[in-house]
């Protein structure tokens, strides 16, 4: 299998990162990201939701060419997620004013409140699920 | 002539704005407009360097019909602006990051730094041109 391509983030111009941002599914992919502090909790497969698998291949296409997201395969498994370091760093400020945008979207697709799955739970907490 | 449409805000979704910042020539007019802080200063036949006539009418109608830029048309000359206000009410933040990471970009179409002509001479400063 070819490795994926991720841009060099001194690659990616502003105007390219707007127009992986001017879709309400991609919006909505983003701000579930951002929600996942944790590396390796979002598959691909968790967004079935939000489209059929050949245009959310498509999208997810467009998030990693524009250098927003990285995407990472290991077996079956395609894990996703932001690129934040390395676009705070390019482009500072950008990323949290877009997902704070992107969160008051009522219109988003949005994935419900127990994902991702397997979240660790804060110590001192207990799961009631 | 009939009048140009402006899109009432609270019906401009992100993902709209995004699509229309989606390009160099749009981000470079967005750039210019951000500098102006007088009211008609700004004319749309001051962007002729940018692109064709057509072009530029095309990008116009695309900042104005997402809730961007404001046209105002008296006579024969068409006047732009930045909704500055709507837009910062509607998506707090966002204008301006938009702005500041687009200011960084090299790559963007610019207006001379003469530009806006005619612009007020600050009282106490004479101009030296």
């Amino acid at each position: 299998m070819k490795p994926l391509f991720h841009p060099d983030i001194d690659d990616v111009a502003p105007a390219d990162v707007f127009a992986a941002l001017a879709d309400p599914i991609r919006l909505g992919i983003l701000v579930a990201l951002a929600n996942v502090r944790e590396v390796d909790k979002a598959r691909c497969s968790d967004f079935t939701a939000f489209a059929s698998p050949s245009l959310l291949s498509y999208h997810f296409g467009k998030l990693r060419e524009a250098g927003i997201t990285r995407m990472r395969m290991e077996g079956t498994s395609r894990y996703l997620s932001i690129r934040r370091e390395e676009l705070d760093q390019r482009f500072p400020g950008l990323l949290d004013s877009v997902i704070e945008t992107a969160r008051r979207d009522p219109n988003l697709p949005r994935l419900g409140p127990d994902w991702p799955a397997g979240a660790e739970v804060p110590q001192g907490r207990t799961s009631s699920r």
